[in-house]
């Protein structure tokens, strides 16, 4: 370990009202991690290389008791989001110094983690980077929600929100190699020409330029919606649910058109619809699909290596552009998986 | 046929705005119907015994063309909805005067109809008027919704809204028999009183008289509620709603609470909540399931017949009484199922 680096940390300095703001985050100098002994558990030097960002985490910025998981951020305590890092030194003799790792990690230069709560890292599927983004939580998400809840089948319409985004855009990917009809939903015209020109969707709509989403849906899907991928939520959520078939699926994966709501957000009750349409609506989360991850992840890096699937990342350098990152999400400007990169692997 | 008889039909007069009033509807003296030739199909002119009124059928009152099924009521053409009706005459060798058939038919007191569109009733199985209550379209939603969509297990804990309704009632009991604990909710205290006494639900809770229902809710459901078999909609669903466990189900089978409505009504958006919780909202309708419909009767029969299910019918004499009838239905007053005994079995 080189000590004469500073390490340093990332803390909830308020609770955020609305969209985080810089002032939501405190960056602190603190002391170098050190290997302490432990009855229990052996402990693991790391460094953080790569660190997500995701809109889900803005839930877990808010007071509130609701919080079996134990997700919430504390005041003046490190932000944790899903890293890649580094190990640097070990008591486990699983993991030796050099090895790639991912978990999730405090937002901290250098840290001491249980060797339980990391993963190695398999760099002979994809770049390192992507196990927090194609092969981690985001491509896991895309992958589930459209094969175990969407149950997609060949020749049916999928539409995805959010399709730009780091899972929406892997959704439309995933569904096209399935052998549906594709339609993205984005909100730039940078992103629509993303959607067609790489990565291959029937048609994308721009929901920031289009007056009637629902018109442009249901033209868009002249034999209906069979299933929707929501990343959004919102009146996005409303205008695909009109164009929805019998039987048709919703798989809720996020909703941030409401991350940043004060309130929960009111609109159309969908359960009427739902009967006259025999339809199922799912929320999920992709842990729950966790003893399958190590078969996905070989299927999604395998089409990855066939050239099926194109995956983007948008990388910001530098750990003090932790805050502006996360932030930036809400202004939905980045296109494919938002991520800072802190060190290089040595 | 007694031809001195003078039949009648009872037609749209207007499309209702809110809850529909008598001037919605109008009685007509017409003739009788006569058996004519047509080369297409066997002809059956039946008498109407038993007639079912169903929240259900106020959708198909509006104006409108979101109506791929036909099921839309014309202006001056009789309404119709699930009856039981007796052969006077036919022209089908497997149906023979005197026969007890059911089928969805017009508000008339004798009509013809095709042989395609009527089936024998079983009368060994239960009396005949439950061929369109506990084995008819109310029993069968309530054993599809619970076994099929609610997909419940023994030591779940299950809510029904709407439990003393036609629908509630058979649902409520189900859910006992599969060895769960159930918690009814219905807006009297007789009621409760009935859902406590005769149907032997865990609990019972009146929304009606209870300020906080999620906390109601809670109280009653310790454990949290695996499982809702929603009739109702509105703050109902919403206060069960934050009651849901992890990976817990709704069933959305009806929605009283809107269907007089004239817009869409609003309220808290679901979608955040399911993902948190990993859980599924399926609307339904039983034609869905109507491969298994001879087993499931059977089954509900079966219970009937050994006391574990209990029936209550709400019967209404007099053709004329049927818009009165189903007015009622809106104001939450009858136990059981609603019908309509327009004769006698000859």
């Amino acid at each position: 370990m080189n000590s004469s680096q500073q390490n340093q940390q990332i803390v909830l300095a308020e609770h955020p009202s609305g969209v985080p703001t810089l002032d939501t985050f405190n960056i602190e100098d603190i002391a170098m991690p050190t290997m302490q002994a432990d009855d229990e558990v052996d402990k693991v030097i790391i460094k953080s290389l790569y660190v997500s960002v995701d809109p889900g985490m803005r839930g877990f910025m808010d007071k509130g008791h609701d919080d079996a998981a134990g997700n919430k951020f504390q005041l003046n305590q490190p932000i944790t989001s899903r890293s890649v890092a580094q190990v640097i030194d070990s008591q486990d003799a699983k993991f030796k110094a050099g090895d790639i790792v991912h978990g999730r990690f405090a937002w901290q230069r250098y840290q001491s983690v249980s060797s339980k709560d990391i993963e190695k890292v398999d760099a002979t599927l994809a770049p390192i980077s992507t196990a927090v983004s194609m092969l981690g939580v985001p491509g896991l998400a895309a992958y589930f929600g459209l094969l175990e809840v969407g149950d997609i089948e060949a020749g049916e319409t999928v539409v995805v929100s959010g399709a730009a985004g780091s899972v929406g855009s892997i959704a439309s990917q995933i569904a096209k190699i399935k052998g549906c009809k594709v339609i993205g939903i984005a909100g730039s015209d940078q992103k629509i020409a993303y959607l067609k020109n790489e990565l291959g969707v029937d048609k994308a709509i721009n929901y920031k330029t289009t007056d009637d989403m629902a018109a442009a849906i249901q033209e868009a899907c002249p034999q209906g919606v069979d299933v929707f991928f929501d990343n959004v939520g919102g009146e996005t959520f409303d205008a695909v649910l009109v164009n929805l078939n019998r039987h048709g699926r919703i798989a809720v994966c996020g909703q941030i058109a409401e991350y940043n709501q004060e309130q929960p957000p009111i609109g159309p009750r969908p359960m009427h619809t739902l009967i006259k349409k025999s339809a199922r609506m799912q929320g999920f989360v992709v842990f729950d699909y966790s003893e399958d991850f190590a078969e996905a992840k070989k299927q999604i890096a395998q089409w990855y290596n066939d050239g099926k699937i194109r995956y983007k990342e948008h990388l910001i350098e530098g750990f003090d552009q932790l805050p502006a990152a996360f932030i930036g999400l809400f202004s939905g400007e980045n296109i494919g998986k938002l991520m800072v990169k802190v060190a290089e692997a040595d």
